[in-house]
């Protein structure tokens, strides 16, 4: 059931963390979202997390939350959101 | 930032226990997803888990996993989207 799974390159978590401040306004600093409508992230699996990413990228995911997701991500490539998905997914 | 939630109705999380069968074999029995392509759900965001379950059955996630998630929603409603969010959210 995983043959979906996008093709992800190796991710490094502490060059990660440096790509994530855009992130952090709405997911927290620690990876625990301040509102309830937007996810936690700290412990997220994290080839979902890079497949959510690239969704939003790709246009796959559609409203006012995903076009926001999508612009704060359009600057990123395949390896900035490996490195961001391998620093959120080990954040305990 | 939070006006993009969907409003929800209150949830049950032991209603939602019993509604959870066919999440658990992606999702885990405990909320931890044994395949890194799907999201943990434990202790995830509870306004979010419901706006996302609705965003899968409103076609507003787009893709072959979105597809077989609108179809594993297709038969609950919004009162049991509510207490499933409402169980995953307060699974540690």
């Amino acid at each position: 059931m995983n043959t979906n799974a996008y093709a992800m390159p190796k991710g490094d978590a502490s060059k990660g963390e440096l790509k994530t401040p855009s992130c952090r306004f709405c997911h927290g600093s620690n990876g625990i979202a301040p509102q309830p409508n937007y996810p936690n992230l700290a412990g997220q699996q994290q080839q979902y997390l890079y497949d959510a990413m690239l969704a939003y990228t790709n246009g796959m995911r559609i409203g006012p939350m995903a076009t926001m997701m999508k612009g704060q991500l359009q600057n990123l490539n395949t390896q900035d959101l490996a490195d961001i998905a391998a620093y959120y997914s080990a954040m305990k």
